[in-house]
């Protein structure tokens, strides 16, 4: 079955699905992008990706105007299109294509790339599994809050990471934990959770939102402030949260064990209501 | 006429000339660049802009292998084909096109991308014009010594300098000097010449490179050495260099004047100097 992607308003056999070289997205990464879970016949946290993405095109003054439900339509299509059970949308859009400068121009049309990745999830219940990491320098520019296309220093954290058989890297700066590489971090102390605050030093998860609402919701106390390495390796739980890879448990960071390599209970916890509330 | 730019060993029309999608130049600009100047049948600075090319691919492990005489070959088929006289190259090269996933294969093909675009220069004699410029604090990422198209901080900055009539932005980190946005910045004071060390905070520059082989052979004294914001404002003369600005002088920092507004004599003499050798 050939695979069929959305291009500037038109759908193309994948192998087809090309954007021009003086598009701004690819000489100068000025582009912004979500990625999105579905499963179920659900499309997860649909809503605070679609505010997300408006955040993201106004801090980088893009000017492309777009509906949910035009965009929604578009994302069932390329579901059904290429017969998905489960997956993930990426949806990227740049500014646009112009003779290259680094200053913008104001009135060019934005490029808009939508397509599907099959993939399946790693759900609470017989397979629900953990993940060594390690912690690294945070390298990125200064604007962590918006989700561009600026990803060059995750690129080469990540392939770090891998090189040492880690799922991922946590990012520090000046000392402190941010987030993880392509995810937000949480650590358990003491039956209190801690993870970063909101500030242009990390991305706003969609799945970190959702979350925040559970975990007020049981009555855990949640404080949101930045915490040391040394606490982070001192954690009774850690896990990460993100778009794709939903609720994922760490069990160990460098060469320090967590909660003896074991999934912690609080942790378990939360994914199970976390999957309850997105799956009903 | 046609414009043509080549794309993986093909030389195609522009408007056909792009990328596809999954490539990770657009996904993550996860890409490195060169722009080379050329008049009077001259590649000015080709060999440094190799040397730079290399290192560059180098650090981010993309294994793109080439001879200069192959690329060069390709630059002059190009400048032909688009009947230049004066211009520049634009070279880009990615790791290549894989499905999407932050940590990158080792065995793909990198994409390479070689067009030209018409340009007239900057040069000493009737029209050789000084520039406004702003400051800014510098957004960007941990390496700016590669050359790569994790342009987005450049963008905005840009845009930002351009709003207030500025040509560019010259870079504030941890109350130093860099660089410019696009460009290596020097001061000149009591008849000394001052532009930042090569270390990871600035791009090594091709003419950067140039200039100081001038300087040295001129008897001038050069100080390779960080400065403040209140120095830039107190010297005598600032000048940028770039290998497509080449030699461009400053006549004005934020609302600060510099010389009275008038281009300075060692400014002059450098310039003059500079054209002197590429255009032998």
């Amino acid at each position: 079955m050939t695979k069929i992607a959305f291009i500037n308003s038109r759908y193309k056999n994948f192998n087809d699905a090309t954007i021009h070289i003086e598009d701004r997205g690819f000489q100068f990464a000025d582009s912004v992008y979500e990625v999105i879970s579905f499963f179920n016949k659900n499309l997860i946290d649909l809503k605070l990706h679609f505010l997300r993405l408006r955040y993201s095109l106004n801090e980088l003054d893009i000017q492309y105007n777009f509906t949910d439900e035009k965009l929604t339509k578009i994302f069932w299509k390329l579901i059904r299109f290429n017969s998905l059970k489960s997956g993930i949308i990426y949806l990227q859009i740049t500014r646009g294509v112009q003779p290259r400068s680094h200053a913008y121009k104001h009135k060019i049309k934005p490029t808009v790339v939508i397509y599907t990745q099959k993939k399946t999830f790693n759900i609470p219940g017989n397979k629900f599994t953990g993940v060594n990491v390690i912690t690294h320098e945070d390298l990125r520019w200064s604007r962590k809050d918006i989700k561009t296309v600026n990803l060059l220093p995750n690129i080469l954290i990540e392939n770090l990471a891998h090189k040492k058989n880690a799922y991922t890297a946590i990012l520090i700066k000046n000392n402190k934990i941010t987030e993880g590489n392509h995810s937000n971090i949480w650590i358990v102390k003491n039956n209190n959770i801690f993870t970063h605050p909101i500030n242009i030093d990390i991305l706003k998860g969609v799945t970190r939102t959702t979350l925040i609402s559970i975990i007020k919701k049981c009555g855990f106390k949640l404080i949101e402030k930045n915490f040391t390495k040394k606490q982070l390796y001192n954690s009774d739980e850690i896990f990460l949260t993100s778009s794709t890879g939903l609720i994922t448990p760490i069990l160990k960071v460098d060469s320090k064990l967590i909660n003896k390599g074991k999934i912690g209970n609080i942790t378990i916890q939360l994914a199970i209501l976390y999957f309850k509330l997105i799956l009903k």
